[in-house]
């Protein structure tokens, strides 16, 4: 192979991969149809037309009952970093179409150029329990902006609700106990891991092994050592010696690189030296074999050999279900270590968010709603400016109605919602019950109006949420289908926008 | 929820997540342990000790036969802008231990702060055709360094190959036809989608819908309009109108927002519009329904309407075994969108890679093996500093020989290789087999001595590896197991170093 120097990448600009991605603004981060549509809207002088989209998904990830947003501070940071920089115009202007012409006029690139977001952008705070269909975020705005915005919000948005989800069902199998996250290595890319560590640690984490998402978030980290730190020395309790005398506030020490139990007494001994020396050994790690067994055993060991209080941390391809197996199993096992599982959302690596238009205006100003048909009816989207309504008893959630806040500026305290799968099951909340509505405002004119909450004020956000959610909702099979209607008058505009359109065609 | 406005992150600088993400070091992109055995080294004055890791995957992802190495560029960049910033000292000054003191010494600090990388490290090229145990990367030098570089080159390694390796399985399915990558809102993350487009690029894709990897590395962009382009105008008919006035020079059409059929006969009657203004229609897109059904009535629309040359292009949660069974229905696809089942390898969504010592040099500077025992014997890594001979038929590879360079600086011309899983199973090369080492140096002394080559000249290096690929190793079930062997005395070694280990614990 005789390779010549050239880069691999595009000559447009001398900045490499990582470099590139470091930029203040990912304007670009975007499908080029949003750009051609955005041109199309633009040529015919439809760019600053008002239009309502909203950002939900379908299904549930993992067959479960319910999801956690996600995202949204991160969505946030690039929507004020929003603009299109003089190197991104450039490239633009050197796409070319069929017939080997500027896909791009100039005046267009000029107007992307001077663009500054100006849309108004509502969203549910993070760590909010979410259902299929609810809008997550609702971006009203120029269409031309809104457009832009689709593809980056659904890829911040669609993955980190995923993985706070798993998050949050690892955490539930592990029944309080600390779970930790340590996927980088078998993660989608960087920020496959770093976008994971944060909301793995938003849906119930204790720590991240990544040095870089805990410099940045203020996550909690943890390690001690790998196998290769054993296989250094002449001998596991030389490695585990060697250890303890560099760095004896943090003994964790991984015992099955040779033979486990022998592995785990030899921690014992070590961690008596260590105690002498005023320290106390914080654990062992088991990281393979028959866990449960070894657990069982190994905590005999460390409770005999007077360390009662030292941790057993696990790991080995976990996730929730084998959690719950090993508890099933009486696993003594009490800090989880959660790798790959966890980060890709290994059993279902993508969340199916969608982002559609709700409404246009017209020329005349007038609202015009639409919807997007499909064969499944639960493919067909909902028309409107959508905002959902939590109705709440004192300590659970009792259901949640999506409402078209143009019919209704203030909700009516007495009302109805229909199941938009079986318009015969229907939930009628009267005045007295407490409500909130889930979507609050962000961005207003292009400005950010959120107060961001804390990383731990998400999580405590998170604890009260799930602590609220009906426990047949959270179980791993068969969940319960938790109450999600639309409010009468939205499911009556709907009815008939579908029969309408149908009819036409 | 009265949130207060503190920002979510860490408040040791004011970067936010994304202008974090991409500075141009990413030395804190690692485990923690990583850090604490680099601490535990240097507190030992072990630090320089040289040492060898190898980089290296244990199973073909996919149940399939084959991989292709991919990440190495990105890998290179992220080698080169290797340093701990001052600010991240000042984080890792900031962790503590149990007893609330530092986990740290501050002369530690200094000391990675002053730290420039100077290992070698060999790779295989990438678009190399790579197999269970073959090291992909092979990283020379001060254990310490070593150590901190596992992390990160496991992200970027195993994600990008992951992802090229299913490109390629896709565009096999194709049989020649264009696929087009178009994953970015259902990534994991940014950096999800800009290292996906790439790999899928080199595995075979030839195009992407993310502007942003396109401007970044040279990836032909493609993308007309959306269904909601479609649902903003009163009728499928003015939408089309318009984008083909619009964009004349990029016109796919999506048919299938109200009726499929219905809309490929509006797209022919746009499509005989442009064609008056000198514009040809370049073909429709089908993102729903029964896609081999539908394609074949459309083709013959458009046949019969004068459009024998215009593209079918279809969507809709497409993968390699999709693509095949369209094919085997006849379907009149010739050009195939896949996003989320590509970008995030949703059928498995993580490469195991690994990287493990294969040897540390003594006090005496004489290299000593290591391997890491596992009851799975397929678990149990190679030792030495290990080099893969590939040898080749004029048309098709015939096997792979892992050898250790310190054992055969010139490997002799006639030699045997043992398949480590039965070693009755044996191959002969003779001094006529042509072969040639796939690992090729990248750095030495920490400085980069690689020609790199260009994407199109690593795609046409993925053609050629494929082209040689035996068919059955292709296959998608139960692929023939292409042969990698140990060549003989690297087999004896590990033999007779397992039985010691053995016999010691």
């Amino acid at each position: 192979m005789e390779w010549t120097r050239r880069g691999s990448r595009s000559t447009i600009d001398s900045m490499n991969h990582l470099e590139q991605l470091y930029r203040p603004s990912l304007a670009m981060l975007t499908d080029l149809y949003q750009l051609t549509m955005a041109y199309g809207y633009w040529k015919q002088d439809l760019a600053e037309r008002e239009s309502v989209f909203h950002l939900f998904f379908r299904k549930n990830p993992f067959e479960g009952g319910f999801s956690l947003a996600c995202g949204l501070q991160t969505a946030i940071e690039f929507l004020e970093g929003f603009h299109f920089h003089a190197d991104d115009l450039k490239y633009l202007a050197s796409l070319t179409g069929a017939d080997s012409k500027p896909l791009f006029d100039e005046a267009f690139l000029e107007y992307l150029g001077q663009l500054r977001l100006t849309c108004h952008i509502d969203a549910m705070p993070e760590g909010t329990a979410v259902y299929p269909h609810e809008p997550l975020v609702r971006v009203t705005g120029p269409i031309l902006q809104c457009q832009l915005l689709e593809t980056p919000l659904l890829n911040i948005i669609n993955f980190q609700t995923l993985i706070a989800t798993k998050a949050a069902r690892i955490c539930t199998a592990a029944e309080g106990d600390r779970v930790i996250e340590f996927g980088l290595r078998r993660a989608q890319g960087i920020d496959g891991s770093l976008s994971a560590s944060r909301a793995a640690y938003i849906g119930g984490c204790s720590a991240t092994s990544n040095v870089l998402a805990g410099k940045q978030f203020g996550i909690p980290v943890v390690g001690t050592h790998a196998h290769s730190w054993v296989m250094t020395f002449p001998s596991e309790r030389e490695a585990f010696e060697i250890y303890a005398q560099a760095m004896p506030n943090n003994c964790v020490f991984l015992v099955d690189t040779y033979d486990t139990l022998e592995g785990v007494r030899t921690a014992v001994e070590i961690g008596r030296t260590l105690r002498k020396s005023g320290h106390e050994m914080l654990g062992i790690r088991l990281d393979s074999g028959d866990l449960a067994w070894l657990s069982i055993e190994a905590r005999k060991i460390l409770d005999d050999g007077g360390f009662p209080d030292a941790s057993i941390v696990a790991s080995n391809d976990l996730d929730e279900r084998l959690i719950e197996s090993l508890k099933y199993q009486g696993a003594k096992i009490d800090t989880w270590g959660v790798g790959t599982k966890l980060v890709t959302a290994f059993d279902q690596p993508a969340l199916g968010g969608v982002y559609k238009l709700g409404a246009i205006r017209d020329e005349q100003g007038v609202w015009q709603y639409r919807i997007k048909l499909s064969e499944q009816s639960i493919k067909v989207s909902n028309p409107g400016i959508l905002q959902v309504r939590r109705f709440e008893k004192p300590s659970e959630h009792r259901g949640d109605m999506i409402y078209n806040i143009e019919m209704h500026q203030e909700l009516p305290t007495d009302v109805t919602m229909i199941d938009p799968a079986d318009s015969t099951r229907r939930k009628h909340f009267d005045a007295d019950s407490q409500s909130a509505d889930l979507l609050v405002p962000i961005f207003r004119d292009g400005a950010n109006v959120y107060s961001t909450p804390t990383l731990q004020e998400i999580r405590q956000h998170v604890t009260t949420q799930i602590q609220r959610t009906p426990k047949g909702v959270q179980r791993f099979d068969n969940p319960h289908s938790y109450p999600v209607g639309l409010e009468k008058s939205l499911y009556e505009t709907k009815a008939a926008m579908i029969l309408e359109a149908r009819n036409r065609s």
